[in-house]
């Protein structure tokens, strides 16, 4: 392992991830190999520390690799291994390495028999064309990984400072490759022998606070955190916690996670509405369907909804939960006074006297599609989205959320910042938030 | 400008892209700002040669800032920029840079007065939290950029060695602060002063054909590609082509687009339905309002939508559209049968006898929603979103969508592929496409 500075554990193996191609660099495509190989490597208990994209350019590719070679324990670039004039990582490689490259003919006779099998093909040739040959060069001391998806084979290097490994930019091969070929060397290697980490990491999915109020009640627990690590991380209408702890063995490091955790929902309470990837529509989805949630007796319950501003995105966040089926009735979107009359029975005089956006009507709402839907619950949301529709009374994010749970109505004033679709996205998840504390009671 | 080696341009100038966050480094979140500043740099003719990503570690962010500043021109630093202490862009800043952070007294006034406002929601608190002063920061001699989507500012220093920008992570504030802030001054500045090339690009976006049957057709054109250059890519239900020219003058490198375009257009005709961020239903409310569109009279028409496996997406996408609401009526999500007769009057011994997911439904739900909602065009979507519901009669994916224009009435039957959402997705982009088709004629 290399020295570390002081922040760092000391028994960490280190990963950088280059990433190579000019459409990377150029932004023309999005770079998720890069994300995806550090979820693999943590898997092995092996920290990512720096990422890197570099475009096909042979200079900076070469500086690339010797800044990696000599700051990592372990380097994975990804791209850059096809068969054409810009694709430079095998032979750069190779120089920096001062490895000369030789071929490989056991790949040269797999991608011969490929290619005579493409004459079956329209537009096919049957032979190897040379711009492939590239394609079997390995440096001295590397070994060749076949890759199944593909003609460009992976390589891996243990050389004196670094293990480096190469895998073609394409994420189906790059994901085949990592999964049969590298992950299982890179366990069995010394980056991974003394590192007596494994890494674990879990996500507490917070709503109703903001992140520096999350902060300030976990103030201690943030200031003395060591591992796990405790990162908050702001989203649109939430926050995320992400604990991650290193640990001898998987057990032990869950374990660690499990301790701060409780610690956290001790504090935080049901501000906590799941962890991972549970959605907050799922969580809902689970309360009416009778299960999870304390106190109330736990019965199944049909919901429908009454959007105004949000124009359907509550009803779509709702029917995204597979099984939704069996719960949500249905949604009325009126997105008009007159619509509000005709589908949701909200008195005329009630709108022109208090106007559309109001309490009374967000009530009536909540109300009336209970009414039309022949459901339980009821949501209704009514606001003004903007850019236009606001004044100084009533302005752009102004939004009522009206819940309806066995005959009882809360119903709330928000006031949410953001363009149009950021503030039909808050009012959406803020109706979720407030239907789950509801569904809970 | 700094040095260059052989294999660059002389007149270019390099830009580095940092990308701060400890979630991006593990591959918790892809990192999708760093390929979006690409883009918007490549626009000014400022070319990217390195993007590099750093988690939340102040001597590692430290030392890429510093090898950041010492190869490239323009520095562009997404994330950090939070309340909490991990946050540490801003203060590693200072302190390469060595100048002292002073506090912003207008944008502590403008934080104040934000959280003030927020007093109106359940929880919140009225007074600035201490954690959220430390977005009040800048250092000596840096421009604060207001952030008209959130509490974290950027930063603008145009320092010795390179221009520095800080911009933050969340996408929707990173790019309203690099539009509106960001952008402008680098154009204004030295950096953009001797280039000698500007890039131009659009993208022209196709519904209805495939990217392989685009290609075929535009097989000439591509093959003698080269300025500008055009790159098919394939999106959820559509494609796109981005052309991207460069000449010596911004109205040049447009008119070499120009020229491509136009002969695009012709070849492709009206399966283009826009340009550039254009979206589908932005269209489709253009045609809507009566302008746009060929062949038939101009005039305005109103718009209704009944649901069932889409369960509001449809509508959501309408009414994400500023202005909506002047030809949305309404829409309805009927998610069970007894809803479709009950609130689309569609009859209960049809729905028996053919199915729920069939078109004599599909176009019963159309004419349905136009009756409930007083509208002059109504488009309904019935299927099998999947994961359950399927049968080998009816399949997961299998989607009736009907159009009814004018008193006309077209149906089509689809399969869509995917997951439940992709689904979704898919049905509510054709819904959209046949709108579009239906308004066109």
């Amino acid at each position: 392992m290399k020295p570390v500075n002081e922040h760092q554990t000391n028994d960490t193996t280190k990963a950088e991830i280059l990433a190579v191609g000019t459409e990377l660099l150029l932004g023309d495509v999005v770079n998720t190999n890069s994300a995806e190989i550090a979820r693999m490597l943590a898997e092995l208990g092996i920290g990512v520390y720096y990422q890197t994209v570099v475009g096909d350019n042979r200079d900076r590719l070469a500086a690339a690799f010797r800044t990696a070679i000599d700051r990592a324990d372990v380097v994975v670039v990804s791209g850059g291994l096809g068969p054409t004039e810009d694709d430079l990582t095998r032979e750069t490689l190779a120089e920096v390495l001062e490895r000369p490259l030789h071929r490989d003919s056991e790949w040269e006779a797999h991608l011969r028999a490929i290619f005579a099998e493409r004459r079956w093909g329209p537009g096919g040739g049957t032979t190897l064309p040379e711009n492939n040959l590239r394609q079997t060069m390995v440096p001295e001391g590397a070994v060749l990984l076949p890759n199944s998806r593909g003609t460009a084979p992976g390589i891996y290097v243990e050389d004196e400072n670094a293990i480096v490994v190469l895998v073609p930019g394409p994420p189906r091969e790059m994901r085949a490759l990592m999964n049969e070929q590298v992950l299982p060397r890179l366990a069995a290697s010394q980056a991974t022998a003394g590192t007596g980490a494994v890494l674990a990491s879990r996500v507490l999915r917070i709503i109703g606070l903001g992140e520096s109020r999350v902060a300030e009640l976990l103030q201690d627990l943030l200031a003395e955190q060591t591992n796990p690590t405790i990162a908050p991380l702001a989203q649109l209408g939430e926050v995320h916690l992400r604990l991650t702890a290193h640990a001898g063995t998987r057990d032990a490091a869950t374990q660690l996670i499990d301790e701060t955790a409780a610690t956290i929902y001790e504090t935080l309470g049901d501000a906590i509405y799941g962890e991972d990837d549970t959605t907050l529509e799922a969580v809902v989805g689970t309360l009416l369907r009778g299960e999870g949630g304390e106190g109330k007796e736990r019965r199944a319950r049909t919901l429908a909804v009454a959007e105004s501003c949000t124009g359907g995105l509550l009803a779509h966040r709702l029917t995204n939960v597979a099984g939704s089926s069996a719960w949500f009735r249905g949604g009325i979107v009126a997105y008009s006074n007159e619509m509000k009359r005709a589908l949701l029975n909200v008195p005329a005089d009630l709108i022109e006297r208090e106007g559309a956006v109001s309490e009374p009507v967000a009530r009536a709402m909540a109300t009336g599609v209970i009414e039309a839907c022949g459901s339980d619950c009821g949501v209704a949301i009514t606001g003004i989205a903007g850019p236009g529709g606001g004044s100084e009374a009533k302005p752009v994010g102004l939004t009522y959320i009206a819940v309806t749970c066995d005959g009882e109505t809360v119903c709330h004033r928000y006031r949410f910042p953001g363009d149009r679709e950021v503030v039909k996205a808050r009012a959406a998840h803020t109706a979720l938030s407030l239907l789950r504390r509801s569904l809970r009671q």
